[in-house]
């Protein structure tokens, strides 16, 4: 949350020079996303989000995450477009950092979502899924089940200290989980792999977009959907809502069939999905020095999440019953 | 350049309920303002930023700072104009703090001003000093002769560790400058009193609005004149650049002129803003831990200056010959 790179005028001007969107008419620093710089930018044409990719985003993505938005947006999926240069280019370069300006998404996130933007986003995720089809471009999910082993090392005789028995918890919790997602033989493709709803854009109940494409990866669809079961569906108070998890599942289902074999795997999927965000969060928390920029999140609230997930027998324990 | 507070989608909806201004349809933390939360809203109707005051404001301070928004905007001045709720208040609360709704302004800051620019400021200036009169609430400023001495003190002692014999240099300008302020007999009213690049807007060469009235306070006019020599006329290398003085000078002259008396106390009302400056950048400087959200700005920029007022020896030597 956070502008990284301040961008004076007159290199925005100079940037703007390769575009035909206009002149400037207001500029500002938004404090959207962890990782890049983002701005605000009002042209005489339209608005539009001006992003400077810092050292934290391998230069090498950048094709896969502009190219796949150019993709899904030519799909009619609600999503930034990236702005083409008049030369034809997507990636522009500004202040040293890569950069790229893309549309402007109308609507607002919600912080509780109901079981109403639950079922709008079941929904929108399968569109992305089906949207994603075809786009020739392909990128590991760098925080898959291999991600997890090192991250687990680097919190490895830490997390104790956060709370008791975490490090024989996450160890034990790995090896399960590895055997059992390797046996894993479920439909891929194009997975958008954080879509919390501080990334799908509302107006009123309606979903306007979805946004921060940054960790799309090729994996399992309905990870995507456990990642989203996890981030959408718990109240505050750490308790599993089924009437939100019924309607996300549902919704999704109506819009891209699930499988058995992935309605099956939804527990085992859940519980990586718990784990994966329980150990950045934990590796962020261990490392970050106090009092900098970074907003840290909690990792407990994903032990929490966790423990929900070993208990669950099936999807019905998640509030649908295909 | 932060936004403390959050504002979750629902207690904005709540808010809004009191206003005529249309549904959000977008909805972005700014990175804009050292005190504040500052927010983009758009509505179905208009663009404008809401600001919630955070501790660093004194709450009894806001009735002034919003009424001269009201008061400015109403005589023609480009300026942020507070928007009234249905029951006519421009305060209200929003996550347990102060905070109002302002109209957006159009235009993009500019890093190097150019003589041109310079001029353009100068007018505004005058038009600002012009618009104030008439105000009916008054506010003494903090920052002035008597802020300063507080700052010595707060400084005394650790000034030397940012450079040699700053502590000394401190005490003699305070010294020579609190009997030549006493001695002042000029023109007073509404000032900015922190009108730098940053807090004006342009759209091109054309000035196109001022904003972030958070230290505004009744003093004298000149001093208003004399802080923006500082903030607009050096150059990176710590060279007055009289063109650009002479233009600011000029502009504002022309639209309100100044008195021979005004005219002779530039010189010390410059050395007076650059030791203020100094003195609460030098604070921050020394009183801001490491790793901290804030931006830490460079006294010694303001030690340059001040050794330039110091050599002044009228307003020749800004670049006019009124």
């Amino acid at each position: 949350m956070a502008v990284y790179t301040e961008v004076p005028d007159e290199d925005l001007a100079a940037f703007l020079k390769a575009y035909d969107i206009g002149e400037a008419v207001a500029f500002k620093g938004i404090a959207e996303g962890v990782e890049n710089s983002n701005y605000l930018l009002v042209t005489t044409q339209a608005r539009f989000i001006l992003t400077l990719y810092e050292k934290r985003v391998e230069r090498s993505d950048l094709p896969f995450f502009l190219g796949l938005l150019e993709h899904l947006s030519a799909k009619g999926l609600n999503c930034p477009q990236p702005v083409k240069a008049r030369d034809g280019a997507v990636l522009g370069e500004l202040c040293g950092r890569p950069a790229a300006l893309v549309t402007f998404l109308d609507g607002v996130s919600v912080r509780r979502p109901t079981a109403a933007h639950c079922a709008e986003l079941g929904r929108a995720l399968a569109e992305l899924h089906e949207a994603g089809r075809g786009f020739g471009l392909t990128r590991p999910n760098a925080l898959s089940v291999a991600g997890w082993r090192a991250l687990e090392r680097s919190a490895r005789g830490r997390g104790d200290a956060v709370a008791g028995g975490l490090d024989a918890l996450i160890a034990q919790e790995l090896d399960a989980l590895e055997p059992a997602f390797a046996a894993l033989d479920l439909p891929t493709g194009v997975i958008h792999a954080d879509l919390f709803p501080n990334n799908v854009f509302f107006l009123g109940d309606r979903l306007s977009g979805l946004i921060d494409f940054y960790f799309a990866c090729d994996d399992v669809f309905a990870y995507d959907v456990a990642i989203c079961l996890n981030a959408w569906c718990f109240e505050p108070n750490g308790e599993f809502n089924v009437t939100k998890g019924g309607a996300l599942l549902a919704a999704y289902h109506a819009a891209r069939p699930l499988s058995e074999a992935e309605i099956a795997a939804l527990p085992i999927l859940a519980r990586g999905a718990a784990l994966r965000f329980m150990l950045t969060r934990l590796v962020d928390w261990l490392d970050t020095p106090p009092g900098a920029l970074v907003k840290k999140l909690d990792p407990l609230e994903y032990l929490k999440k966790l423990k929900f997930h070993q208990r669950a027998r099936g999807v019905a324990d998640y509030g649908w019953r295909p």
